[in-house]
């Protein structure tokens, strides 16, 4: 139920449906998180608004999974990360980040998104390691659309420009592969053209080389 | 007042007195975070949650900055990056980290650290993106301590062994320094040891390069 990878055979109307449910949800805690950083009212009101938050959350805990929400997935075997920190439905903290993909399966993988006050490093611009987070997570998507998922080994970033808080997009696909390890290359651009660029090694899993030999036979 | 450096001339009273406020409400918004992502209660309770989180926001934003939060700071020339993504004390985003630091000026920094479900990458791991975020803060941390803040040119991770999520301790150094540049490097290390292994370089901003040519003279 937690912590790990879960098989929970939900129909694709169920999963619909908890997304409808979690999703607007989710999106008002991260307009609650915007506000929290960015409010200017009285002392008064922030003190009520802690003692409602609280209260909110004291609701909310009365059932809760013990950990981390971990990966549930389907009949399909079609992963729903609602819990990660970049992509996670169910995760305030995610932007989140809804890729795109081309169907050919050669790992390319982009998304356009808007990073507000909640992701600033230097005043205005994005903090440089989150936009270590959103590459990390794009050139992992790329190897895993590439039919090479894995871990990261290695992660190589490159600042070119300062990035902007505001509108954004990001592309990664697959640079080359060799036995088990994956090439993935991408980078994030702003208004002004690419502002990072990345490079990182992804380590195919056991269980997708047992996968790979069962599959060849 | 908003999106850059702002003096404020806040006193070192004032300043308390503020953390005292924001601190504590903005830690209820972390709890809230946290338990959006790993409640199970029932549909309309989480609907009940989702209007009055709606409310609360639509007070705050009653009177907000009109951007991100930038960074203020009193007469000593001390930075209170309050809205940072990693260290912020009113982003709910941040864990936050609170580092420790040699009084030798030789850059070394440190903290012990607790990242919990919005930090989930893998099941019950740490994103791997969320320790690049980490390790870029540390290793400019470093820099700045050692009397060479910068903006990140390169950040290089090397992923030892998974990240369980649970209680971490950080660590960055300056490793050395050649015109505008400081080469700093880092690690994480969790129950097990080291998991992630960082190198940086960090530019000398314009601002701090006239600074150190007056001070020089």
């Amino acid at each position: 139920m937690t912590g790990g990878f879960t098989r929970d055979d939900l129909s694709d109307d169920e999963v619909a449906r908890r997304a409808a449910l979690y999703g607007p949800f989710t999106e008002a805690v991260r307009g609650l998180v915007d506000a929290t950083i960015r409010t200017t009212v009285r002392d008064d009101e922030i003190d009520r608004a802690r003692v409602e938050v609280e209260a909110i959350t004291a609701r909310l805990r009365q059932q809760q999974l013990p950990g981390a929400y971990g990966v549930s997935y389907g009949p399909d075997g079609r992963g729903r990360p609602w819990g990660n920190s970049v992509v996670g439905l169910r995760n305030p903290i995610a932007p989140p980040l809804v890729t795109e993909r081309h169907e050919s399966g050669d790992g390319r993988v982009w998304c356009d998104f808007h990073l507000g006050a909640a992701y600033e490093g230097p005043p205005g611009l994005v903090h440089g390691g989150v936009l270590a987070l959103v590459l990390d997570q794009m050139l992992g998507e790329s190897a895993g659309a590439g039919g090479r998922p894995g871990m990261t080994g290695t992660l190589t970033l490159r600042y070119r420009q300062a990035t902007p808080l505001g509108p954004l997009r990001t592309e990664a696909w697959i640079d080359r592969t060799e036995g088990i390890k994956t090439w993935a290359k991408g980078h994030v651009a702003g208004p002004d053209g690419v502002t990072v660029e990345a490079e990182g090694v992804f380590i195919l899993p056991r269980w997708a080389r047992d996968r790979a030999s069962v599959d060849q036979g």
